[in-house]
């Protein structure tokens, strides 16, 4: 049986100066435990649609894999929210350096910025320039998310992301984790084998380093954001050669890094 | 050198139809890497200000350490973002649960919703009324809370909290990370022996169980916040006695857990 993704609850809501009973619409959570050749491997929570995916970008952003061909079996117990993993080769990297700081102090300047030694290794960096948008290419696009958000807009409880063309929006995904709503979209990708080079990422959250570093593993040149970047975000989108808009409101926007791909 | 939270960097911003060179100021990110009697345990990515508290907070949500009095010695190296801890007493049961899940199915119902075995013996039951408050006083520590966020307001990057009690806010803090701003307040009480028992925790994001649990663990018996919850995180509420009201704005608010603490 399929789990839902919001449910109804009775609260008490306060305006027009009293408190009255109300039927509100509050989003789940919902435990998933990857068990990874039969050994509990993490416990991620996160709203329940698209498990598979998200399990697939999962590993493939924390470089436990390398290409979805690693991944011999994938299945979901959905009862107890266990996703077996059945991988033929995990990656030998993986073992040695997994959450281990990257010192640029010690490794040169030519990946400054970069916090995790599997992050310097997975990401990919941008060497050409297959998209240029327009300022109201980024308006629509952001549009096209915020309009297509419906669980948001019922709970106010989720991030949304999508990836997004000259045409529009191609695949949309949410989740209570922002970090899951973008690993929906990288494990699509790969499981379907898109082209991510030529798309956009759209998203409704602030770009942090993880954030930024998951879209340039996923592939994308350039993501569009309705909130803010951080310091460390920018400095490794300019090394990684990709575009970072922030801050789309209604009439305004920031280009922060690489503006050769913005045009007005 | 202390590390600055926020630095200025030179973007272009589009309105009134350009796109023109603008000073904007921009929300830092700092690894900080946890090292336990000699060894690497975590890398934090925060934002560097009360980094100690910030520790301490996470020891003692995560479960490492039971009491304050169970660690020894703490200091910063600034320059690398290293945080040495000394433990005296290394609370046994970590180890054995360090994430593991916490299956309701074979450990009854009494703490029904719980995900992590270390959360259902952390987290604290509220067993008495100790605060109430009035509606006009949920809209006021609000009102306190954002017109006090001085870096979201120059940012957009980052989340805020504080304790308060009928008077007004007692403490703030920020962080780019919700977990980090919490831990920040459960260090600075565990430090300095604040009670905190009166108290009503105010909080700028959404109330995730990851959140809630933080909130029971610091020991608040009131959360308020002006975002969305989800359901796993009101069934926690409901069970640790923990009153959640949410979507605090203007003249509006939700009262989803133990309304008895809220009057108009």
């Amino acid at each position: 049986m399929k789990k839902p993704t919001d449910v109804k609850r009775e609260i008490l809501r306060f305006g027009n100066g009293n408190l009255d009973l109300f039927e509100d619409t509050i989003v789940t959570e919902y435990p998933v435990t990857v068990i990874i050749n039969g050994k509990e491997f993490v416990t991620i929570v996160c709203t329940p649609e698209y498990i598979e995916d998200m399990v697939v970008g999962f590993l493939a952003s924390e470089g436990i894999i390398r290409k979805y061909e690693d991944i011999e079996d994938i299945w979901v117990e959905e009862k107890d929210g266990f996703v077996h993993v059945k991988v033929n080769n995990i990656n030998p990297y993986y073992q040695n350096f997994q959450n281990k700081r990257y010192f640029t102090s010690c490794c040169g300047s030519s990946r400054q910025g970069f916090v995790f030694v599997n992050d310097a290794m997975t990401a990919k960096k941008m060497k050409s320039i297959r998209v240029t948008l327009s300022v109201d290419d980024c308006f629509e696009l952001m549009n096209n998310l915020q309009t297509s958000a419906t669980t948001f807009h019922n709970t106010g409880g989720v991030h949304n992301c999508a990836l997004g063309d000259l045409n529009g929006m191609v695949l949309g995904r949410m989740d209570i984790g922002r970090h899951n709503a973008l690993d929906k979209i990288f494990g699509y990708c790969l499981r379907n084998q898109i082209f991510v080079g030529d798309k956009i990422l759209i998203f409704s959250g602030r770009i942090s380093s993880e954030i930024l570093l998951k879209v340039a593993k996923i592939g994308c040149e350039l993501v569009l954001s309705k909130s803010a970047p951080t310091e460390l975000a920018l400095q490794l989108a300019e090394q990684l050669g990709i575009t970072t808009v922030g801050f789309i409101r209604s009439h305004s926007l920031n280009v922060y890094t690489h503006p050769e791909r913005i045009i007005i």
